[in-house]
């Protein structure tokens, strides 16, 4: 029983944390539930217009994916649901399957969900959640920075209360044309409530945390005056929605959201649309767990806890089936969301059970106001959203650390912007690993030399080590695969011309090659042609192979191949053993001076 | 001047070809070039209705491109011209984009012929042609096997004398689909003559070098026996023709084909077909020039030659250059006409204008004759060639020796045949890269120990080493970067939690991590903020984070992001000077033994 619980707790970490739940806890979760809910709500029905769904959908992927998260994360902190770059995803997906598929749109984005849902549970099950690791920071910050424009663009004529028909699969170019040229339609009040609503949000956000003097600690190392520079949603859009109404203002507005719950909705089993969909539903599923992962990391550092990545796979994932049969749409990790929790004191992943409770009630009581609630304020809200997620200061720095990062981080960028979503992303994990992949297509590769008397080689640019001219040594610091097979090969061919450890007025030939496979951790089957052929060659200048120092594994491989009938020299088991028999009775070896200015 | 003659043969290795060329190796040449010729001819026919072009775009593709690459080739036996994967690769392009484009679609062809060559002189300009080694051995072999089955699928209906309607874009089990149901339209002569050119190809093959009896050779170490074996194609093509028009019988044929040498050609200038056909011209520069370079080099190195990869890059992008100015189509290095040239003794390029001739000839006088050509031969040619290109016996081998290259080859294969060629070649590339990634995201880490009283420090699992409890060293053997910050940051983190060179009993706290940093090469963004955040982390436990043998360009990356600024250790020289001020009047040091059964 004790272990059966135990297991049943590493499933569901909620378990462990209703057990150690404190009553003192409590008023912290309260009040940072009902932060997060304030802000939620109307981040939840800009996003959904953001992707191109109904209002209401937003609000239901805050409650069922929300709480199915919270009872699974094992993150404390962290509130996943609707959030603007699974939005745009969202929406370019839509946009370019929609045409094929008119009548099912929202069908469309719940096959979505449970895709994503069902592929980041497959990511635990095949235990390759690692793959993650290809979104690396560079291509990640590029495509969230690309994506924040894009975003920002796609604001613009809700803001200034143009009603174009561009959808949001279209490129940044085409938008912005096509907002010029509708430039003659602008609503001059959509404009002042859009510019006012953020100047306000701005405003709050400057000086809110200045209304109270005391940084009051409420929980973790965040305070109260945090929190309070993140009101400014929630107050534009109480009074953004006053002011339509109590004035009449003719602007564009949400409209009618039905009243009541999500109900069960069942996805769509259509093996076309999810053929269709599945590579836009890998991305996107790749790009919520890192995003939500990092969110989450982040968070349990402050607090030296640590978060488990497959636990969280299992739990976005689950979020997202949940999403699906509750008629909502792909959701992530919420930046902003996640913060004003933290910083609003959540002891406890009771504070997400609060926000569904507000969010609940807006759904039976509030749609109603959402009749006057004007889109000029939601785009405000999501501009104001998506402009913290943006961050171009840290390429300054990058350029001097490591600038194949900021050429992956512009390409990104680039390529989202002129490219789309999908294929921005594409291009800078395409990239990342290009720029990779470089360095160890050009393996470093020593030549040794003797040291004294010892059994020890080291190389001749930086020892003073002895070295016979009839023999080259070269430790190879680098698997034997496909990058670096064409490379290797001219350049250990090149030594035989041009011997580093030799004297080159010797006159003696090189007759062997000793390759030392100490950093040689396998030989894919493009690498094994390249040491067959270059055997080959070399033999053919009366230049024998020679291998040793080869670790276990590749040794079974080499003995798959029958190494000892194409090798033209020995294995050997240490470098010793090759230098003591190939140089056996070749008394004449040189000193190596080191030479100068070799960095290596 | 003579420097100016130098450089200019550089360019164009001709004139080194033309200045020591001897009177006696004439006639080897135009032996050679009539055999190729002969093979050429059906061939370039049947490529051209492969790819879905008009013949003569087949024949044209063997004038100007072929002569160009053989003035500008490094290698002296290598012919390219229209070859079937390139076709496959342009049917499937043209499948692609011709609906949006459907009166141009000969434009498509050359505009993507242009694409393909500027692209090849840019990776040379760019000096980035290794990119074509992302194309390993088991990533081409798997997409020459896929393109084999799914070109043999497609030939089956001209071969049967289906007419089916369906373009090579499609899928292959479509079209097998498409097959079976139209099984009523087979028309018997068709099978006959086509059956009967498979088996006479077949026989020829098998029996033809037997009719030499000596082995004469003819220059390399080809021989004239080879070559007969080749002559089955222009046999079927010249009895076929004959038998159709001799007995006037009602099968599909290639009917008119204009008389005349190609005329210039200026490709489309339309931005929008550019941008949409650069991704497809990607993919076939890439495949033809992987497919060239390794026929060229595979011929030079039987006579000791060397053919240079960039004077390559550039023969073959002008040689594509010259086929959208000609009206042909893609071009890449063929492999059964050089293998001809080379075993029908060609000893220079000349062999290919003798080649050149031939095809001049037929344009001029021959191509009423192929108004009797059947459709069902010229199948049974393109069956027997790309029979040949494929080759499943290497697959047993190479699982035995590296499974990874075998599930690469396999994903590709089957990427080839059920999501496209495209797709397949992608998703070969894809997981080839995953594959190799996966190895250095788990880098090999080596916790060492002093090696008696030396300067020299060891893996604690294979040397008796001397070790300190409050001190860890550990050796990175690989550099940080994205794909293994994340394990590097917790193995390093447990390491402070289960010292592997410590002593469990000693009780003693870890107070020290050094990383010995000899093989970190570079360190990428993702790498850095994973190093902070292990700082950090340690710091909190008490451990303080020292470096140590940090290589010239990395101390540079750590210097411009204020290292000493954030590490809680030192930066030491060497492993040695870390030792000895972090174990000083740490008297206390322990023997580690060397366990056993570790291989490492």
């Amino acid at each position: 029983m004790g272990n059966g619980t135990k297991g049943l707790s590493s499933y569901l970490p909620i378990i462990e944390v209703a057990r150690s739940y404190r009553r003192e806890d409590l008023p912290h979760d309260v009040v940072a539930g009902v932060a997060v809910g304030m802000l939620t709500v109307p981040q939840a029905v800009a996003y959904a217009l953001l992707a191109g769904l109904p209002a209401q959908a937003g609000l239901y992927a805050c409650l069922a994916p929300m709480v199915i998260h919270a009872l699974l994360s094992s993150s404390r902190q962290l509130i996943v649901g609707p959030v603007a770059i699974a939005a745009l995803m969202v929406a370019s997906t839509v946009g370019q399957h929609a045409a094929a598929y008119s009548d099912a749109y929202l069908g469309i984005t719940t096959v979505l969900s449970l895709q994503v849902g069902l592929i980041l549970i497959l990511l635990r099950a095949l235990q390759v959640g690692g793959i993650v690791n290809l979104l690396s920071y560079p291509v990640i910050s590029g495509f969230v920075n690309g994506a924040a424009v894009v975003i920002i663009i796609s604001q613009l004529a809700p803001l200034t209360g143009i009603a174009t028909t561009s959808r949001l699969g279209d490129g940044a170019v085409d938008r912005i044309v096509l907002l010029v040229r509708s430039v003659a339609e602008v609503n001059p009040t959509a404009i002042a409530l859009g510019v006012g609503s953020l100047l306000l949000m701005a405003a709050v956000r400057r000086w809110g945390p200045a209304l109270v003097r005391t940084s009051a600690k409420v929980g973790g190392d965040g305070d109260v005056r945090h929190a309070l520079g993140r009101t400014g949603p929630v107050l534009v859009t109480v009074l953004g929605t006053a002011v339509v109404a109590g004035f009449g203002l003719d602007v564009g507005v949400v409209g009618s959201v039905p009243v009541g719950l999500p109900e069960l909705t069942l996805p769509l089993l259509d093996a076309r649309l999810w053929w269709d969909l599945a590579p836009n539903a890998v991305l996107i599923a790749l790009v919520a767990f890192v995003e939500s992962y990092s969110i989450g990391k982040t968070l349990a550092a402050r607090q030296r806890r640590r978060i488990d990545s497959h636990q969280e796979l299992v739990a976005l994932g689950t979020a997202n089936i949940g999403a699906s049969l509750s008629g909502a749409y792909p959701v992530a990790g919420s930046f902003s969301r996640s913060s004003v929790n933290y910083a609003s004191g959540a002891r406890t992943p009771a504070s997400a059970f609060v926000c569904a409770v507000i969010i609940v009630l807006t759904l039976l009581w509030l749609t109603p106001l959402f009749a006057n609630l004007p889109h000029a304020v939601l785009a405000a809200v999501v501009i104001v959203a998506v402009y913290e997620l943006a961050d171009f200061r840290s390429l300054v720095r990058d350029w001097r650390f490591y600038r194949g990062d900021v050429l992956t981080h512009f390409a990104t960028f680039a390529g989202v912007l002129l490219a789309g979503v999908e294929a921005g992303l594409l291009i800078g994990v395409g990239i990342s690993v290009v720029l990779f992949m470089r360095g160890s297509a050009r393996p470093h590769i020593a030549v040794v030399g003797r040291l004294g008397d010892t059994p020890h080689f080291r190389n001749v640019k930086r020892y003073e080590v002895r070295t016979w001219p009839h023999l080259v040594a070269a430790r190879v610091d680098e698997s034997f695969y496909f990058a670096n097979a064409d490379t290797l090969e001219s350049r250990l061919a090149e030594l035989i011309d041009n011997p580093e450890g030799g004297d080159p007025d010797s006159g003696q030939a090189v007759e062997h090659l000793l390759i030392i496979m100490s950093a040689v951790n396998f030989i894919d089957t493009t690498g094994l042609e390249m040491l067959k052929r270059l055997t080959h060659r070399l033999a053919r200048r009366g230049v024998a192979m020679h291998l040793c120092e080869i670790k276990g594994p590749v040794r079974d491989q080499l003995e798959h191949v029958a190494v000892d009938e194409w090798l033209t020299g020995q294995v050997f088991q240490t470098t010793d053993d090759a230098f003591n028999t190939l140089t056996e009775g070749a008394g004449k070896w040189i000193w190596r001076d080191v030479p100068e200015n070799t960095r290596d």
